[in-house]
């Protein structure tokens, strides 16, 4: 990294940071799935999977608007969160409600790390007049909101309660 | 960690996640602080650090409250969020608005993750019934959600603006 002096090297290494996180959560997401008791839950994390290789598409589309080479940069945020929800299923091991609630709760600290990151390129994508840029990165933040708010959905329509009935 | 088997376990190995988060963050806020320009957003940082000392004795009381004895676990997401914005800080090297729009966003991810968490504690101690605990954790994301409306609203009046007018 040649560092950081113009909000367009600040807009690329954010983009370069989503990027890398997309394919991370590419990775876990599988896992995740694997991992939870609930078949809708593991739908869902399955179809978010698919939504997470549009997106990570859409991105690849943001970089070659800008005429730049498609790259990621480690993103030591969404390490951490995919190390928490990692570390989460080490002991929360026994499948049921408590390690589907637990799997949700990991599932929407990754949304909102999104959403943060979403929400600021689309500002800043806004501001420098990026049109196309903008459709794009507003097309995904929407995705993540939905995503969130279907888990918080299933959380409290269903799990919560199965795992609150969960004995020790 | 003793393994968690019901939701009890689950709650509590969360709250102490965000408990070691907000301490990571109370030392965190003083540096984003120094490194920003803008007084406005210099003020702000050290006001949500008012706030995080605050929150961290709502999360003592919430452990008192269980009986529970306050403890935190490392928690590999804030440490992976605080890192990147350490990064940023070492990329961005010139103090100004190009610097102060990457706070803001370093910042804004923190409150994200914060706002997921309590989030889902909140949901947890409302189906265990816990009315204190809920209570003590949604003034809480009330003002991390507060903190992260403040710190867009910068960025949209003033930082962003002024971070697209520095040149290389």
């Amino acid at each position: 990294m040649a560092g950081i002096k113009t909000l367009d090297d600040l807009f690329l290494h954010t983009l370069k940071d989503i990027y890398y996180a997309e394919r991370q959560i590419l990775k876990a997401l599988p896992k995740m799935a694997k991992a939870a008791q609930n078949e809708a839950l593991r739908d869902s994390f399955m179809l978010h999977r698919e939504q997470t290789q549009q997106q990570i598409e859409r991105l690849q589309q943001v970089f070659e608007s800008l005429g730049k080479r498609v790259q990621g940069v480690t993103c030591e945020a969404i390490n951490g969160l995919i190390e928490e929800c990692e570390e989460l299923l080490d002991e929360a091991k026994e499948p049921g409600p408590v390690r589907d609630a637990g799997l949700i709760a990991s599932g929407q600290a990754i949304e909102h790390y999104e959403m943060a990151r979403y929400g600021t390129l689309v500002a800043w994508a806004k501001i420098t007049g990026q049109q196309q840029v903008v459709t794009l990165l507003e097309e995904t933040l929407a995705e993540e909101k939905q995503t969130d708010a279907l888990l918080s959905k299933m959380a409290n329509e269903k799990t919560n309660r199965d795992a609150l009935r969960t004995a020790a």
